[in-house]
């Protein structure tokens, strides 16, 4: 049998089974590993590969972007469980044709994205590659071990949230895949590709909520991450589609080039927000406050059901599920 | 110009200038980086790729081996700074068309290791790969802070120690290199090269010794490592060519096949033992109790001296300095 038929979720399971935790230690299967320290502090550690040909191509994505990004879909996950960013560590491979150049945008990119989020960058490995350009980082951060959320805790009744528009990464990737010229608008979307901007203050800000009870980051698109936290919480979801937070940008674009705007909300990937979900009698409150710290929307789409693993849509009063066929690494 | 014309050594130092650390952190520039924390217990943490066509070849390891090779060169940069290897981090890229067997035994080969060194595998990122297969290992170990040792702190007048036979892991790749038929000669340099085995008691052992000042792992050779270490001491060396210690099978199969020992000894690379430099008075003491402890000889080779950056070769009364084309990733 072939890597691609086994597929990435089956694969992860082979490793969780084959590799067990035991005592407070949190090992594969979340955004991060949760190592407890001392004095009630936790680490987190993720770590993220980037591959050429895979995820990005070299002459579509500026070496300054490429580095920066490599950065920040770590931080995504840091962020997703209350995590403060504190320390990486970069391997990059390279083949050895490759412009100097080009290589210190990447990492001038990388200490763009270091200062931005105040991180260390405190070793890694550098050597060559045959081919293939590859990235890999992992990322190191603390946080109050009590205060640490999981993807497994979500509670039937619980209001699902997102913290950003969906889609607008997903609009990006479309806009280079179809040759889209450069407007305003598709530099906006194009920005959103490139540039993520995951926000630990938000993170951690939810995270200390106790009325937030799951969260996770947005990174292979919603429908896949929700099924992934409905799983993991062994229950179900109802989202209301209209509810979904799409730019006005992204549905003006959507309108323009007759692209499937929920499509891309749903599936597009890598919005790196988050999705939490609430108590439901505590959401307003919870809101609010976010609202008004942030100065940005939580946006409410649905709630979460004891009807395991079970997603479904409602649009116009319709219920769907739907069967969309999620990236998948090896497909 | 290109990435080969300038080499990894160019590169690690261009990363360090761009990544300055603060405090009591070590960041780039040794075995490990050093994060201290709470209780007088400090992190150790370093990342090591291995590349499909740079590191291995597919047909020319086993599966098995390669998952453990990773693990393996981890723990050796764990135990050259004398810390205690606990958690790891793998990130595997894949071509699609990879055969779901061959995986599965790079993984046990993981888990072997992990059993080995009482290691947890707490996540990892699998990804799709466009052709070449890429592997990633980041490994967290711990030290009590004022014991671990760095490759700075050599001494003029020191004797510089070797922990175990050089030049054996490099004579079982220059047997595959000559396909030479495998005897039991053979299989012994080839178990060398594919199966290291670093001790990690060793290192923590070494590190508690004050008489020990500075410490690293040999995985690039003894010639290009003790540079590495002289530089990084301000420093030179001399060293007894004599007093290298060769593995009599070593020694065997290089007369049987006209390999130059001594090169092999000082180039061939993946050693994995431990460089330490011990205070010249208690050099003595420290041997024995090493050889006590252990059941294995410190072998000592050579001095440290005053003449900065200078390496400097004995034999038979005669010094000379190399010119060896170390190992670089990039050429």
């Amino acid at each position: 049998m072939q890597f691609q038929d086994w597929g990435e979720e089956r694969f992860i399971q082979h490793l969780a089974n084959n590799f067990p935790v035991k005592g407070h230690i949190v090992g594969i299967g979340d955004d991060c590993a949760v190592i407890p320290g001392e004095l009630g502090v936790a680490w987190l550690v993720t770590t993220d590969a980037l591959i050429e040909g895979v995820h990005f191509l070299k002459d579509q994505i500026s070496a300054r972007d490429l580095g920066y990004k490599t950065v920040a879909v770590n931080v995504s996950d840091i962020t997703a469980m209350g995590g403060e960013p504190k320390y990486a560590f970069l391997s990059i491979a390279l083949p050895k044709a490759t412009d100097c150049a080009w290589v210190c945008d990447v990492i001038q990119g990388v200490k763009d994205a270091c200062k931005k989020w105040d991180l260390l960058l405190l070793g890694g490995d550098t050597v060559g590659s045959k081919r293939d350009l590859f990235l890999n980082l992992t990322l190191m951060g603390s946080a109050v071990a009590t205060k640490i959320k999981y993807r497994n805790q979500a509670k039937p009744g619980d209001v699902i949230c997102v913290s950003g528009y969906l889609g607008d990464a997903g609009g990006g990737l479309k806009a280079i895949q179809e040759q889209i010229p450069k407007t305003e608008d598709i530099e906006y979307l194009l920005h959103a590709h490139f540039h993520p901007e995951p926000d630990p203050k938000q993170g951690m800000w939810l995270a200390s909520q106790t009325e937030v009870h799951a969260m996770m980051d947005i990174s292979d698109g919603l429908d896949c991450d929700l099924k992934r936290l409905i799983k993991s919480s062994q229950n179900g979801a109802v989202i209301e589609t209209s509810k979904i937070p799409i730019s006005p940008i992204l549905a003006r674009v959507s309108l323009e080039n007759g692209w499937d705007t929920l499509q891309l909300a749903l599936t597009g990937g890598e919005d790196y927000c988050l999705l939490c979900t609430v108590s439901a009698d505590d959401f307003d409150i919870i809101q609010n406050s976010f609202q008004k710290t942030f100065g940005l929307p939580l946006f409410s789409i649905g709630r979460i059901t004891s009807q395991s693993s079970q997603l479904i849509y409602n649009e116009n009063g319709k219920a769907f599920q739907t069967n969309y066929n999620n990236f998948d690494h090896f497909q």
